[in-house]
């Protein structure tokens, strides 16, 4: 039987800097806040990660509660609410599950996906100079051999596309003071999730001066929960 | 007080031949479909609109319940889940709504945007004679003097990007039987419609043969409601 005070470990990926980079770990940061839940971070570098598993994962974010350890955010999300029951839930009802779900892939798709054809070559820059040779090899690998250099030379011109493609999310924060409305939910956090991966490296401003929902609402989540998101290792993401 | 007895009419866009063509009707007859309510469809064609209502709307789908007369999907979608209490909600938390509301922001954007780069010509040659100078009038001063032919010259080209952009739906639609989870959603009405307009005046397959995971979904989207969706004047939507 897993109590609610058995101690919650996070294994976050981390930057040179110490902060995390990883999307996937700032959701689950987020979804532990949201629920109200301590937790003990434990720094990692991209190439500890099998080392310190013992082969088991192969990526981050990882949590341990009591005899349990996994991974994959979206298991660890249903996890906490499982473990969890008397805390706020993420997911109300199998429809908000399933909608944060679908969220998701649009924003990885549409957003994310193009984000890291921006920022590639910046996050190898940023990482521990121990992982920098294991993140070049493996992402130019997925680029069938194009070096991350030539990948992101054109992000410059690629920006504008990429604000174009955050028009849903302005739309929506026109209407409700978060993704979720009334109150965040976890599509706020998935999406808070890809702006704090920009934020721990980035070497070019995402977003325009003006774009004042999208500051807006980054204000808001990143106070959100005492401001368990803020850190003064934070890049601008505003030009 | 309005009774759930009380009929609803629902005036709609229609083509030549008589099919709705409006991504927004479609979303309110599946909406109504969906809440088990019957309805009397109204035939309008676009240039009838201002004296059908004495100028007090100006676009479609427009519902007629009781006293009550209102437009925009939206309103009619929360008109519909407060004055029939007793029926399915179509939003079963406010979270839910408002997950709704980011997909269509979404949809719209990622999807519907580029289909009417693809088929406004089509949508033009399919409307009621009558109603074809208006149409061509209004779209081409929004598309700053261009002609529909112009702007959809390129459209087999455009395809392949249309066809990448519906990716989050395929990898949704691997996990679950519907866009909504395990039963069909608001979002999945809004999708719905959006193919049911493509289908409803296409003269260019949208979608490739193999498409299984896409195809699978709108059959069983079509079958919903006894079949309420499916016509035999709708045209492939595959190649």
């Amino acid at each position: 039987m897993i109590h609610g005070d058995t101690p919650v470990r996070l294994y976050e990926l981390v930057l040179e800097n110490g902060r995390s980079s990883s999307p996937y770990v700032w959701r689950v940061r987020y979804a532990l806040a949201h629920k109200g839940i301590p937790f003990e971070p434990v720094p990692v570098g991209f190439t500890e990660i099998p080392a310190m598993f013992g082969g088991r994962f192969r990526t981050l974010p990882v949590i341990e509660h009591g005899g349990t350890m996994m991974n994959e955010s979206w298991d660890i999300a249903e996890y906490l609410d499982r473990a969890f029951p008397d805390r706020p839930p993420l997911f109300a009802t199998r429809g908000e599950y399933a909608a944060a779900r679908l969220c998701d892939e649009w924003f990885a798709n549409a957003i994310m996906r193009p984000l890291f054809a921006m920022y590639a070559l910046d996050i190898h820059n940023a990482a521990r100079p121990a992982d920098r040779p294991y993140f070049r090899r493996s992402r130019e690998e997925r680029l069938k051999g194009q070096t991350l250099e030539a990948y992101t030379a054109e992000r410059v011109a690629k920006r504008p596309a990429v604000r174009a493609a955050l028009a849903p999310l302005r739309n929506q924060l026109g209407r409700f003071p978060f993704l979720g409305g009334g109150s965040p939910g976890y599509c706020d956090y998935v999406a808070l999730g890809g702006f704090h991966w920009v934020a721990s490296m980035s070497t070019l401003p995402l977003l325009a001066a003006d774009d004042q929902v999208l500051r807006d609402w980054l204000e808001r989540g990143f106070d959100l929960f005492g401001g368990a998101g803020r850190d003064a290792r934070m890049q601008p993401l505003f030009e």
